[in-house]
């Protein structure tokens, strides 16, 4: 059991606490605290599917130098032992005395000047994977040291992808576009919707997915009504669209694209919702430069849509992708984080056809210095047809 | 899309509903504030995938009288209006100025008179899945309404299933039974273990799963290091032992248990393991009733394993289990939560065999006025024998 569980070099790592520790010395922050599963993830490498668990909290703290600490259950020692982290804290958890609260307390007075700040993701798209009770205990027990907001610190490390990363979604993204293509397989009239999303999660698995930690869809008359509904054991009927999303998981890296299926040919209004959506997709792809904002990009494909005399959905029209199934920033009109290279993307655009009726398509890039490069196979510019 | 989407009729969430404020009115709690996928789900049929995203969060607010309010982004609409929630508020999420804030903070004045008490589940295995510092925010606006501890007014209500919970758990556990049965079909010396972790989830939702939130396992000579590692390469050999432990989804419900294999005969320490781990559960369910604690059974369970001439593992020996693949109480022997009936539970007795070698065996049951009741497949009782 001695050997490494890590799927990337030690380097790796070490590279992405230095960026976070460059940060927080501009920040003037003196520790970082980590305490969900994707954040575990990036820092250490520790991968475990433990976390569908809400039994236990599991802490990191990233001191402002030297290595990281991790304070955590007893159960994960012997995993988070393999990964590359040293100082590895443990309690016995689940403990309804005292459930790592004291452990975490000493462990961040240990690593923090009285007075330092201790900055803790808290921000959009945050979460504390921690009891709230437990989490005001600490900050009662750390004296006069600050709990601040980390949220930048982490997102702008984060959200710029290694060459590594990006080959891991670029697997991620080959396995989901290799089951898109097995689609007709299984998919036809008559199949019910409920059938159909098993068979898509088998086919991930079998196309190699480690895990399958996201499926949505929808079928109906030229569109579908929403796209997070679980499926319904409606059958396939001829002239319905059929779309299929997934965040199927490689090596702990998403991928988060969909495709959309015709069950035989579709009517004139559904073909021309599809051309605008992988037309405005196209513009998106030529347009996207690092030092635009997450706004110019949803006016890009909102405006392509209606140029194309559709009309977009509400909602966000892309956003990142790595870790986690769906990262910062997000294309609507409000976001102005800037693009910058390395960030990995969707674009999803979404056209309202009627009431209940949409056609949402997605595909995942990476920003460069020179533009876009597509991560998953490109869509299909008319629909593939299903058999009825 | 005017069809209802809720698994149970609409009388099953209202008991809820009535039940936890019967709980809250004993509280002298005015309000009760849910945030994560399980509690949403508890309260509403709400179902739905796209909790992966942590992008947005959702709120629900129970109300001390009167029916409960969503509090949500505006792609769940659809979805909790085909629920049986009637007072939907939305905002367009993500919103990088005011994510749901001032619609939260203002629905909890409505509801909850100045003075009066909001509860939060803030305790041991709860999770606030909202942003920190939102959190902060809304506690800032509401006047001089007190956030309290709503743990226990949560936990003493979902801990007790009703019938036709047990019926959902006991459909997922009929689904893991039935594939654990086939686990030699597709395992046996020779084939590496992500391959059988990869067939096993296929197997899964070929038999019935809607999805596999959790898979964990191992495979060694005589015993497996850890349980919590994803699967490596290693091919199985003869004299390994396999476990394969699944949290497998149907209709929301979980269940949670475990199967060892042997590759080819066991050895005599090994076969001994499992008979000890086998009588230990035995043991247990003849023993548990309503008014032990949960510690007693870790008692009954340690003491089995003990008397068999075999070493318990540290950490809990089995748990709750439900709308998540783990629930409290713990069988620790620390925890002294009551036992009542309608709890379903995990006996999970481990041994340590050797440092880095161990054999977990787990069941599900339903605790009843009677006593335990399977609600998985019994195991044999003799380690069923893989290929060689």
């Amino acid at each position: 059991m001695a050997e490494r569980s890590l799927i990337f070099p030690r380097a790796e790592y070490e590279r992405r606490i230095a960026a976070l520790q460059s940060r927080m010395a501009a920040a003037g922050q003196d520790a970082l605290l980590l305490t969900t599963a994707a954040d575990v993830f990036y820092v250490t490498g520790f991968l475990t599917r433990f976390w569908e668990s809400p039994a236990r909290p599991w802490y990191m703290v990233i001191p402002a130098t030297g290595a990281p600490v991790a304070v955590i259950p007893a159960i994960g020692a012997d995993l988070m032992g393999r990964c590359w982290i040293e100082d590895i804290r443990v309690w016995p958890a689940p403990d309804p005395r005292d459930d790592g609260v004291s452990l975490l307390a000493q462990t961040l007075s240990d690593l923090v000047p009285e007075g330092g700040a201790i900055a803790v993701p808290m921000g959009l798209e945050t979460q504390l994977r921690a009891p709230l009770a437990d989490f005001a205990c600490v900050q009662r027990r750390i004296g006069d040291r600050k709990i601040v907001d980390g949220t930048d610190t982490l997102q702008r490390v984060r959200e710029v992808k290694s060459d590594l990363e990006v080959a891991a979604i670029r697997e991620s993204c080959a396995i989901a576009g290799r089951v898109f293509d097995r689609v007709p397989e299984f998919a036809r009239a008559g199949v019910p919707l409920s059938q159909v999303f098993r068979d898509f999660q088998i086919a991930l698995l079998q196309e190699g997915a480690d895990w399958v930690s996201y499926v949505a869809g929808g079928a109906g008359p030229g569109g579908y009504g929403d796209v997070i509904s679980p499926a319904d054991d409606r059958p396939l009927q001829a002239g319905d669209v059929l779309m299929l999303d997934t965040g199927a998981v490689r090596n702990g890296y998403f991928c988060d694209f969909d495709r959309n299926y015709s069950v035989g040919p579709p009517d004139a209004e559904t073909a021309k919702a599809q051309e605008a959506l992988w037309q405005a997709t196209e513009v998106a792809i030529k347009e996207l430069r690092p030092g635009r904002r997450a706004c110019d990009v949803h006016t890009v494909l909102a405006d392509a849509l209606t140029d194309h005399g559709t009309q977009p959905l509400g909602g966000r029209l892309g956003h990142g992708l790595g870790v986690t199934l769906t990262e910062w920033p997000s294309f609507t009109q409000l976001d102005e984080t800037e693009l910058v290279a390395g960030m990995v993307l969707t674009l999803e655009p979404g056209i309202e056809i009627a009431p209940g009726r949409c056609l949402v398509h997605e595909e995942n890039i990476l920003l460069t210095d020179h533009g876009a490069e597509l991560l998953s196979p490109r869509a299909p510019r008319l629909l593939p047809e299903l058999s009825t």
